[in-house]
């Protein structure tokens, strides 16, 4: 599945987006006087290959799995959080359930190696690999066909979602732990050390955070990531729903459909898939800048730049669902306001 | 009536603030990892005296009025733009439109002081003062009878809004060349230069910012405006839908409801409010940093911190429309998120 969806990713259409600015300048406003909506706008056009954009429906999926390396204390919460916040997300208790809400998005919960036995629910897409990944420390996160079969998920997820209606997608991660792997993966892709690109997580003290960097670096040491062959990099480093995010982002590009980012993990999963057709950035979208210090690191590697810094770092998808407003509007400019022409204004 | 709404203004309530905060704090989160949500779901907290606080609706309206210093040559469009972008904001084509249909919110246009004969129209509220302010370069603005009635029309159309339902307000302002007053009532009443207030507005050029830079002077030397007397200077230097939008800002703090600021030309007239009385800050929120640099000289003198830039310089509203949904999602988290107790969710 993953060679057929990144043969088919095609670049984003630069004739629409220069006649999204063209149109801009026609619409009943001072030129440029909307900033960074316009500059949106304009790739949004570019991702819908319209000059007129169009959100018809947001959905957000939320990528749940537990890591093997939680064995060496590298978060602040424990393994079994993983588990009870997803059962939070179903019962719509958590950040992520109200500020969907708020934004109008479908909001569902994709289970690919969560470490526990999860109940059925119409909002839960059971797509367990496997109980959690390995501990990098000892052996590979992942084995190839893990990691194909969770790619796979991710994949499919994007394409059920966008079937059934929307063009605007978001990826968020619950994994507790998964912050390390994160770190790991950007150091390995980025070649920046692990000291720079690791933060606290949900809120480890010093020593947690002296015990991750370590962790990370022991990890890098044995296991030599190759940055030219990223799906080694996921392998070794990666967690089940960080590949999951990977194929998400993959699936989204493929299909033209564009996909909000959220913070340092599913960015770490974006690098990834980025690594393996770097023309799916073109429908990648950074929204927030997140607390943890690698996440900057990650979006200017991208090319990508966020639209607001909250001072967040829950991941959920959180930040990138406070974003859908942004785009819903920055496509209404386009494609609901009246030219000058139209309204019989006149110009400067 | 501006005598009785000044005296009802009482401070927000700081109990409900520190609630709010605590409550943040056993919700299903790492605490603090929403960062300026957490603080802006403080503050709804503060202002509807409950530490679960909800956005039951919100509505635009939007302040049109002429200026009489157009004749000066400081705008980049002609005067007869604020009648056109008026009939726009009634047909539907404007930025407003499309924004305030994004956020969902009631959109209203207030007539208090255009420079037309406007048509009947079920979002229009005919409350004209006079059409158009007087040239400040030759005589006060306004007449104290006429800023009186247009400080009423603003406390009358918040009145109006919240006996409606909505309980989150925004002010808009639309007033070719009212850039100027607005420069002009930010130095009278923080003491800056006006070359350092003044900016471009909808887009003049070098020329024009100079221009708009000596009338001002011009206009500050003439009418020597007291700070301490902030109606004085109003009458002086304000324009019609400035002076509404000073009643709007007083009136909604007198009902305990929050207003979000947009750009330069409203924040002046909050300046006049806060001048006022001190205590209409609490009720006041900053969304985004405008382009004109005087925005930010006004939100440090209101002590607010604005939660986004997106380089825009539009006015009518704009930027707070955006910005609506990051209100409901803070007061969502509040009121809809569960705490680690009711998910059963092991804390750090």
């Amino acid at each position: 599945m993953l060679e057929n969806v990144l043969a088919s990713i095609r670049p984003v259409d630069a004739d629409a987006a220069a006649a999204a600015r063209a149109r801009h300048d026609t619409l009943t406003k001072p030129p440029g006087s909307l900033g960074k909506l316009e500059a949106l706008g304009v790739r949004l056009a570019a991702v819908q290959r319209s000059l007129k954009p169009h959100i018809r429906g947001a959905a957000i999926a939320v990528f749940a799995g537990d890591h093997g390396v939680t064995d060496a204390g590298v978060s602040a919460y424990p393994r079994a959080v993983t588990e009870q916040m997803v059962l939070n997300f179903l019962g719509g208790g958590a950040a992520i359930n109200a500020l969907s809400r708020v934004a109008g998005a479908e909001l569902w919960v994709v289970d690919v190696g969560v470490d526990a036995n999860l109940p059925e629910h119409p909002t839960l897409i059971q797509a367990k690999v496997r109980r959690g990944s390995r501990n990098f420390l000892h052996e590979p996160a992942l084995t190839d066909l893990e990691l194909s079969e969770a790619l796979d998920v991710g994949i499919r997820v994007a394409n059920h979602l966008i079937d059934n209606g929307a063009n605007l997608l978001v990826g968020g991660d619950m994994g507790i732990g998964n912050s390390t792997p994160a770190a790991a993966i950007t150091a390995a892709l980025t070649g920046h050390s692990p000291a720079l690109v690791t933060g606290r997580g949900t809120g480890v003290d010093d020593a947690g955070l002296r015990r991750k960097v370590e962790v990370i670096e022991r990890a890098l040491a044995k296991h030599q990531p190759d940055p030219n062959n990223p799906l080694s990099v996921l392998a070794a480093l990666g967690g089940l729903e960080i590949a999951a995010l990977t194929g998400f982002y993959l699936g989204a590009a493929s299909k033209q459909v564009a996909v909000i980012l959220d913070g340092f993990i599913v960015t770490s999963a974006a690098l990834v898939a980025a690594a393996l057709n770097p023309e799916v950035t073109g429908y990648l979208f950074a929204s927030h800048t997140s607390q943890e210090p690698g996440h900057l690191i990650q979006l200017n590697a991208l090319g990508l730049t966020p639209l607001f810094d909250f001072q967040m770092r829950l991941g959920e998808g959180s930040g990138a669902a406070l974003s859908i407003p942004l785009f819903k509007s920055a496509a209404a400019v386009l494609s609901e306001m009246a030219t000058f022409g139209e309204a019989g204004v006149a110009e400067a």
